[in-house]
């Protein structure tokens, strides 16, 4: 065993605190990592308060993790110590499903190994995530990571970066494709960035004013102000997607008008509370509501390589690992431009 | 103009009296048709009661019509006079949008002149449904009833027949695929009868555990008693498709739960209030939930004919025009097996 340290809570109110724990030695086909950066996803808070249920404590959260090879295990094929390999959300799936099969492995229809806050396939080792020095994870579940500029803005690909970029290839979104996006957070900007990078004529939806110049430096070629009292009467039918990222209660009855007959919103996010539905908003023009799960190992590598070939990074603050804290209340608050990454050096 | 008569109420509380009123002398491209048979929709209720608001009273509500053609205009090429004629939810579109370009006419983007309770559009002249002796049509929005066994079970294909066609089509439902229907009413017999026709393997989900031996008569293949404490857990992802054209209120997140990885829930109707949607039950296996409304003109002249070559025909009970308020109570109690059908000659 290799004993590392990382940030973890003790349970759902506790504050962060040093951890010092067992990473397994590297088997024949497992990868070391030394973490260079960790991305802050908002769904860390949710686990680390327990707001979903479940949650396994000593928690170390963490799932957009970036990092170098420092160990191979004998059979490893896909690296060599000294490369830059990343891990997201899950470490391992059951590999004989269906789901998996197809390459899907997000959608596991027996165990998703979650990188933190879940359990090995033994059903009692806990996994532990990206606020940490280490990690070792099986070369099949570990990306390869391309030439980047800086990999601090590398990171949150591996959650905000596929999760986005999933639905979009799903739904094939392009070239002649009006989109949408509700809400300009982690998921939101980077969601700007793909559709427009994938040629897709881009809408920014926002109540605060001061987003639109935010909107427009990420690309985006119209902004809508949705506080505007005629806002929802203008844009009308105007959208074949909306990549709806909104985590708190909204009138989803309104912003599905603002879908084209056949459109799609793609939902990325849950809020706390479910969202009321009218069935006449989907009936009247033939639109769909659709889901999305992050991505399977493939598309995320092939996510990787399409941002690293288009120049696409997350805009990031950098924090050192004792400011964490702050960073989920000013997570909380929205006041992130647009994703918190962890210097693991700091740690 | 031609006189004739009809049922009608007056305001949303008055019951139903007889009324007479002028039908337009058919013009070059109309259809004079005498009305055999008129179907009664749910819809019906909702309007002449006001529900959905904005009913426009006298109203002679009726959808779904089957008559004989007693006179055409000079330049009608599709009927001549003997013919068996079919009419439902519109009588008219704008013919210039994008969606009447696509033959989806039902989605008209200026003015969909529906068959009642609706405007010409001259935008002043009120539309007057099937519960009356005769209607003028134009023959574009007319449809060509081909040879069936009985009539009477003809005329609700116009409306709960091609709102259940056309998603099943749009959707490419067929061998291989497990549907369930969601409410075994006026549109979920169809859904079955359509479903086990396109090769489908079919299951009716119902509280009602008398509804098992009549889900077996329509074809189902498969009968789940959704009133089992464990029914939702044990056909958890079993479905790729639930037609759901429940329109009280229900748990959508339980029974978007019966789908599998990819499945769509297709919704038809809508309760009165809406249902309140749990995000993770789209986003944990990439789930959609997808409207559809009736169909185009063309469509449903496919759906005539598929139902005349497969020996379709909806399940009813012919009840005379003074019958109307009892059935009305009844289809409210669902005491209906499963579309009441007027006979127009007891006018």
């Amino acid at each position: 065993m290799a004993k590392t340290t990382g940030y973890a809570v003790n349970n759902a109110t506790s504050p962060f605190s040093p951890f010092t724990f067992d990473r397994r030695e590297p088997g024949e086909h497992d990868v070391e990592i030394d973490i260079l950066y960790s991305g802050v996803c908002h769904s860390d808070i949710h686990q680390v308060r327990n707001e979903w249920g479940g949650s396994r404590y000593p928690m170390v959260p963490g799932h957009e993790i970036v990092g170098t090879v420092t160990r191979v295990g004998s059979k490893v094929k896909k690296f060599k110590v000294g490369d830059t390999a990343g891990v997201g959300c899950f470490v391992d799936s059951c590999r004989t499903c269906h789901s998996c099969e197809e390459g899907l492995e997000q959608y596991c229809e027996k165990h998703l190994v979650q990188t933190y806050n879940s359990l090995e396939h033994d059903m009692k080792t806990p996994t532990y995530g990206g606020y940490s020095k280490l990690i070792v994870v099986d070369e099949n579940y570990t990306l390869k990571v391309p030439e980047f500029p800086d990999l601090s803005r590398v990171a949150p690909l591996l959650c905000a970066g596929i999760t986005t970029y999933s639905p979009l290839r799903h739904w094939k979104v392009g070239k002649g494709h009006k989109v949408a996006v509700m809400g300009l957070g982690g998921l939101g900007h980077m969601a700007v960035k793909l559709a427009v990078s994938m040629g897709a004529d881009v809408t920014v939806l926002s109540r605060s004013k001061h987003k639109e110049a935010d909107a427009k430096k990420l690309g985006a070629h119209h902004f809508v102000l949705t506080s505007e009292p005629d806002a929802f009467v203008k844009n009308a039918k105007q959208f074949d997607f909306i990549v709806n990222v909104i985590a708190a209660a909204h009138d989803t009855n309104a912003y599905l008008n603002l879908l084209k007959r056949e459109g799609v919103m793609i939902v990325l996010g849950a809020p706390d509370q479910p969202v009321e539905l009218d069935h006449h908003s989907l009936i009247i023009n033939r639109r769909k509501i659709a889901g999305s799960l992050i991505g399977g190992i493939q598309e995320t590598q092939e996510m990787l390589n399409y941002c690293a070939s288009h120049k696409i990074m997350a805009d990031v603050e950098v924090i050192p690992m004792n400011y964490i804290e702050t960073a989920y209340e000013r997570m909380i608050k929205g006041d992130v431009t647009y994703r918190f990454v962890i210097d693991m050096k700091t740690l």
